[in-house]
Protein backbone atom coordinates (compact mmCIF):
# COMPACT_ATOMS: atom_id res chain seq x y z
CA UNK A 1 0.00 0.00 0.00
CA UNK A 2 1.07 3.71 -0.58
CA UNK A 3 1.78 5.64 2.52
CA UNK A 4 -0.42 7.22 5.14
CA UNK A 5 0.28 11.04 5.98
CA UNK A 6 -0.70 11.79 9.41
CA UNK A 7 -0.31 15.65 10.62
CA UNK A 8 -0.95 17.64 13.47
CA UNK A 9 -0.94 21.31 14.04
CA UNK A 10 -1.45 23.82 16.71
CA UNK A 11 -0.24 26.40 19.23
CA UNK A 12 0.44 27.57 22.42
CA UNK A 13 -2.08 28.61 25.19
CA UNK A 14 0.70 29.29 28.05
CA UNK A 15 4.19 28.56 28.41
CA UNK A 16 2.97 24.83 29.04
CA UNK A 17 -0.25 24.50 27.55
CA UNK A 18 -0.85 23.84 23.69
CA UNK A 19 -4.05 23.22 21.54
CA UNK A 20 -3.42 21.09 18.48
CA UNK A 21 -5.71 20.31 16.30
CA UNK A 22 -5.81 16.46 14.55
CA UNK A 23 -8.29 16.52 11.69
CA UNK A 24 -11.38 17.28 13.39
CA UNK A 25 -10.04 16.60 16.73
CA UNK A 26 -9.04 18.92 19.72
CA UNK A 27 -5.93 17.78 21.51
CA UNK A 28 -5.06 19.85 24.87
CA UNK A 29 -1.39 19.02 26.53
CA UNK A 30 -0.85 20.48 29.57
CA UNK A 31 1.76 20.14 32.35
CA UNK A 32 0.78 19.18 36.56
CA UNK A 33 1.28 22.12 38.45
CA UNK A 34 4.66 20.90 40.10
CA UNK A 35 5.93 21.00 36.61
CA UNK A 36 4.58 24.77 36.19
CA UNK A 37 1.82 24.30 34.58
CA UNK A 38 -2.43 24.79 34.87
CA UNK A 39 -3.31 20.98 35.02
CA UNK A 40 -5.96 21.21 32.79
CA UNK A 41 -5.10 18.61 30.35
CA UNK A 42 -2.72 15.39 30.60
CA UNK A 43 1.12 16.19 30.05
CA UNK A 44 3.10 15.43 26.74
CA UNK A 45 4.68 12.01 27.82
CA UNK A 46 0.93 11.12 29.23
CA UNK A 47 0.03 11.60 25.74
CA UNK A 48 2.47 9.47 24.32
CA UNK A 49 2.20 6.38 26.39
CA UNK A 50 -1.97 6.89 25.71
CA UNK A 51 -0.47 6.91 21.82
CA UNK A 52 1.81 3.44 22.78
CA UNK A 53 -1.49 1.97 24.72
CA UNK A 54 -4.06 2.80 21.86
CA UNK A 55 -1.96 1.18 19.57
CA UNK A 56 -1.39 -2.29 21.08
CA UNK A 57 -4.79 -2.14 21.44
CA UNK A 58 -5.57 -1.63 17.47
CA UNK A 59 -2.87 -3.86 16.28
CA UNK A 60 -3.71 -6.94 19.32
CA UNK A 61 -7.26 -7.73 18.03
CA UNK A 62 -5.79 -7.19 14.04
CA UNK A 63 -3.87 -10.03 15.26
CA UNK A 64 -5.80 -11.81 17.50
CA UNK A 65 -8.38 -12.57 14.20
CA UNK A 66 -5.48 -13.23 12.22
CA UNK A 67 -4.74 -15.99 14.68
CA UNK A 68 -8.25 -17.22 15.22
CA UNK A 69 -9.40 -16.05 18.56
CA UNK A 70 -11.21 -13.08 19.77
CA UNK A 71 -10.33 -10.56 22.82
CA UNK A 72 -13.22 -9.69 24.35
CA UNK A 73 -11.67 -7.32 26.73
CA UNK A 74 -8.13 -5.79 26.49
CA UNK A 75 -6.50 -3.77 29.57
CA UNK A 76 -2.87 -2.11 29.60
CA UNK A 77 -0.74 -0.69 32.24
CA UNK A 78 2.02 1.65 30.36
CA UNK A 79 4.67 3.35 32.79
CA UNK A 80 8.09 4.80 32.33
CA UNK A 81 10.45 7.24 34.55
CA UNK A 82 11.57 9.93 33.03
CA UNK A 83 15.05 12.19 35.47
CA UNK A 84 13.87 15.84 34.61
CA UNK A 85 17.65 17.29 34.93
CA UNK A 86 18.31 17.02 31.05
CA UNK A 87 14.40 18.90 30.41
CA UNK A 88 15.25 21.58 33.09
CA UNK A 89 18.85 22.38 32.02
CA UNK A 90 20.24 20.96 35.17
CA UNK A 91 22.31 18.40 34.42
CA UNK A 92 23.52 16.19 30.90
CA UNK A 93 23.82 13.05 32.70
CA UNK A 94 20.73 11.34 31.71
CA UNK A 95 18.72 11.32 28.91
CA UNK A 96 15.89 13.82 28.58
CA UNK A 97 12.89 11.03 27.65
CA UNK A 98 11.75 7.71 29.14
CA UNK A 99 14.82 5.83 30.32
CA UNK A 100 12.39 2.67 29.24
CA UNK A 101 8.60 1.59 29.06
CA UNK A 102 7.48 -0.61 30.66
CA UNK A 103 3.73 -2.65 29.32
CA UNK A 104 1.60 -5.09 31.06
CA UNK A 105 -1.34 -6.68 28.63
CA UNK A 106 -4.37 -8.38 30.12
CA UNK A 107 -6.40 -9.70 27.55
CA UNK A 108 -10.11 -11.19 28.38
CA UNK A 109 -9.58 -14.27 26.10
CA UNK A 110 -10.37 -18.13 25.31
CA UNK A 111 -6.82 -18.24 24.04
CA UNK A 112 -4.10 -19.99 26.01
CA UNK A 113 -0.97 -18.64 27.28
CA UNK A 114 1.73 -20.05 24.63
CA UNK A 115 -0.79 -18.70 21.71
CA UNK A 116 -0.92 -15.21 24.05
CA UNK A 117 2.92 -15.07 24.16
CA UNK A 118 3.27 -15.68 20.45
CA UNK A 119 0.29 -13.25 19.79
CA UNK A 120 2.63 -10.89 22.47
CA UNK A 121 5.39 -11.36 20.00
CA UNK A 122 3.54 -10.43 16.47
CA UNK A 123 2.03 -7.53 17.78
CA UNK A 124 5.27 -6.17 19.28
CA UNK A 125 6.68 -6.70 16.17
CA UNK A 126 4.08 -4.86 14.17
CA UNK A 127 2.96 -1.99 16.61
CA UNK A 128 3.88 1.34 14.73
CA UNK A 129 4.12 3.21 17.94
CA UNK A 130 6.04 0.61 19.64
CA UNK A 131 8.43 0.52 16.60
CA UNK A 132 9.11 4.50 16.99
CA UNK A 133 9.46 4.60 20.30
CA UNK A 134 12.21 1.13 20.05
CA UNK A 135 14.11 1.98 17.13
CA UNK A 136 15.98 5.49 15.71
CA UNK A 137 13.37 7.67 14.08
CA UNK A 138 14.94 11.11 12.30
CA UNK A 139 13.22 13.94 13.86
CA UNK A 140 13.71 17.17 11.82
CA UNK A 141 13.00 20.45 13.00
CA UNK A 142 12.91 23.91 11.16
CA UNK A 143 12.14 27.45 12.87
CA UNK A 144 10.81 30.35 10.78
CA UNK A 145 10.28 33.71 12.61
CA UNK A 146 6.69 34.92 12.53
CA UNK A 147 6.44 39.04 12.68
CA UNK A 148 2.90 39.37 14.36
CA UNK B 1 16.49 15.37 40.79
CA UNK B 2 14.82 12.15 41.60
CA UNK B 3 12.90 10.47 38.83
CA UNK B 4 9.67 11.07 37.73
CA UNK B 5 7.26 8.10 37.00
CA UNK B 6 4.55 8.68 34.65
CA UNK B 7 1.62 5.97 33.63
CA UNK B 8 -1.32 5.23 31.68
CA UNK B 9 -3.96 2.47 32.55
CA UNK B 10 -7.06 1.90 30.35
CA UNK B 11 -8.97 -0.26 28.31
CA UNK B 12 -10.26 -1.20 25.07
CA UNK B 13 -13.78 -0.14 24.21
CA UNK B 14 -14.05 -2.00 20.74
CA UNK B 15 -10.95 -3.54 18.37
CA UNK B 16 -9.83 -0.29 17.70
CA UNK B 17 -11.25 1.78 20.91
CA UNK B 18 -8.84 2.91 24.00
CA UNK B 19 -10.29 4.55 27.15
CA UNK B 20 -7.06 5.32 29.08
CA UNK B 21 -6.52 7.68 31.99
CA UNK B 22 -3.25 9.60 33.54
CA UNK B 23 -4.08 10.47 36.87
CA UNK B 24 -7.68 12.79 36.41
CA UNK B 25 -7.35 12.80 32.81
CA UNK B 26 -9.42 10.44 30.00
CA UNK B 27 -7.69 10.29 26.99
CA UNK B 28 -9.73 8.17 24.17
CA UNK B 29 -7.95 7.00 21.28
CA UNK B 30 -10.00 5.45 18.11
CA UNK B 31 -9.18 4.79 13.99
CA UNK B 32 -10.74 7.09 11.37
CA UNK B 33 -13.06 4.78 9.35
CA UNK B 34 -10.57 4.00 6.77
CA UNK B 35 -8.64 1.96 9.14
CA UNK B 36 -11.54 0.19 10.67
CA UNK B 37 -12.64 2.80 13.48
CA UNK B 38 -15.51 4.96 14.72
CA UNK B 39 -13.74 7.84 14.30
CA UNK B 40 -14.77 8.88 17.31
CA UNK B 41 -11.05 10.22 18.60
CA UNK B 42 -7.56 10.92 16.97
CA UNK B 43 -5.46 7.73 16.44
CA UNK B 44 -2.69 6.50 17.97
CA UNK B 45 -0.17 8.02 16.02
CA UNK B 46 -1.45 11.44 15.98
CA UNK B 47 -1.71 10.96 19.84
CA UNK B 48 2.30 11.08 19.72
CA UNK B 49 2.07 13.68 17.18
CA UNK B 50 0.42 16.11 19.73
CA UNK B 51 2.34 14.61 22.70
CA UNK B 52 5.92 15.73 20.67
CA UNK B 53 4.06 19.13 19.52
CA UNK B 54 3.18 19.90 23.31
CA UNK B 55 6.63 18.92 24.24
CA UNK B 56 8.34 21.20 22.13
CA UNK B 57 5.58 23.72 23.40
CA UNK B 58 6.68 23.23 26.92
CA UNK B 59 10.92 23.09 25.97
CA UNK B 60 10.80 26.07 23.78
CA UNK B 61 9.83 28.63 26.87
CA UNK B 62 11.49 27.12 29.10
CA UNK B 63 14.81 27.84 27.01
CA UNK B 64 13.31 30.94 25.88
CA UNK B 65 13.15 32.07 29.01
CA UNK B 66 17.07 31.08 30.07
CA UNK B 67 17.97 32.49 26.60
CA UNK B 68 16.03 35.96 28.07
CA UNK B 69 13.46 36.65 25.43
CA UNK B 70 9.69 35.93 25.35
CA UNK B 71 7.78 33.63 22.96
CA UNK B 72 4.51 35.42 22.85
CA UNK B 73 2.71 32.67 20.83
CA UNK B 74 4.38 29.71 19.60
CA UNK B 75 3.17 27.35 16.25
CA UNK B 76 3.80 23.88 15.34
CA UNK B 77 3.14 21.71 12.80
CA UNK B 78 4.21 18.26 12.83
CA UNK B 79 3.61 15.60 9.97
CA UNK B 80 5.09 12.04 9.17
CA UNK B 81 4.23 8.99 7.04
CA UNK B 82 3.62 5.48 7.77
CA UNK B 83 3.80 2.53 5.74
CA UNK B 84 0.86 0.63 6.56
CA UNK B 85 2.05 -2.88 4.96
CA UNK B 86 3.98 -4.29 8.23
CA UNK B 87 1.14 -3.11 10.64
CA UNK B 88 -1.31 -4.71 8.43
CA UNK B 89 0.90 -8.16 8.05
CA UNK B 90 0.91 -7.88 4.17
CA UNK B 91 4.75 -7.17 4.17
CA UNK B 92 8.04 -6.58 6.22
CA UNK B 93 9.98 -4.38 3.33
CA UNK B 94 9.28 -0.88 5.45
CA UNK B 95 9.47 -0.44 9.14
CA UNK B 96 5.97 0.26 10.92
CA UNK B 97 6.07 3.69 12.58
CA UNK B 98 7.11 6.73 10.90
CA UNK B 99 9.29 7.10 8.27
CA UNK B 100 10.78 10.09 9.50
CA UNK B 101 8.92 12.80 11.79
CA UNK B 102 9.24 16.52 10.24
CA UNK B 103 8.37 20.06 12.77
CA UNK B 104 8.00 22.93 11.42
CA UNK B 105 8.44 25.92 14.63
CA UNK B 106 6.75 29.37 14.54
CA UNK B 107 7.35 31.81 17.16
CA UNK B 108 6.14 35.03 17.64
CA UNK B 109 8.74 36.98 19.43
CA UNK B 110 11.23 39.38 19.48
CA UNK B 111 14.64 37.29 19.13
CA UNK B 112 16.64 37.71 15.61
CA UNK B 113 16.57 34.38 13.82
CA UNK B 114 20.58 33.78 14.83
CA UNK B 115 19.16 33.79 18.56
CA UNK B 116 16.21 31.43 17.37
CA UNK B 117 18.61 28.90 15.66
CA UNK B 118 20.54 28.35 19.10
CA UNK B 119 16.87 27.96 20.67
CA UNK B 120 16.23 25.32 18.72
CA UNK B 121 19.65 23.52 19.06
CA UNK B 122 19.10 23.43 22.58
CA UNK B 123 15.19 22.82 22.28
CA UNK B 124 15.80 19.62 20.44
CA UNK B 125 18.41 18.41 22.42
CA UNK B 126 16.53 18.69 26.13
CA UNK B 127 13.02 17.42 24.59
CA UNK B 128 12.09 14.31 26.33
CA UNK B 129 9.47 13.03 23.68
CA UNK B 130 11.76 13.88 21.04
CA UNK B 131 14.58 12.29 22.89
CA UNK B 132 12.32 9.14 22.63
CA UNK B 133 11.28 9.06 19.46
CA UNK B 134 14.88 10.10 17.76
CA UNK B 135 17.05 7.73 19.95
CA UNK B 136 16.47 4.03 20.99
CA UNK B 137 14.17 3.37 24.20
CA UNK B 138 13.79 -0.29 25.83
CA UNK B 139 10.33 -1.43 25.74
CA UNK B 140 9.55 -4.31 27.86
CA UNK B 141 5.92 -5.94 27.08
CA UNK B 142 4.55 -8.53 29.31
CA UNK B 143 1.42 -10.64 28.94
CA UNK B 144 -1.35 -12.13 31.81
CA UNK B 145 -4.23 -13.73 31.09
CA UNK B 146 -7.86 -12.62 32.44
CA UNK B 147 -10.40 -15.01 33.62
CA UNK B 148 -13.74 -13.25 33.17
Amino acid sequence: MSNLRFSVNGESNSTTQFVAKARHFKLVVDEPEELGGADEAANPVEYILAGLAGCINVVGHLVAKELGFVISKLNIDISGEINPDKLLGISNHERAGFQSIQINLNPETEADIVTLSQWLKIVEDRCPVKDNLRNETPVRLSVEKVYS
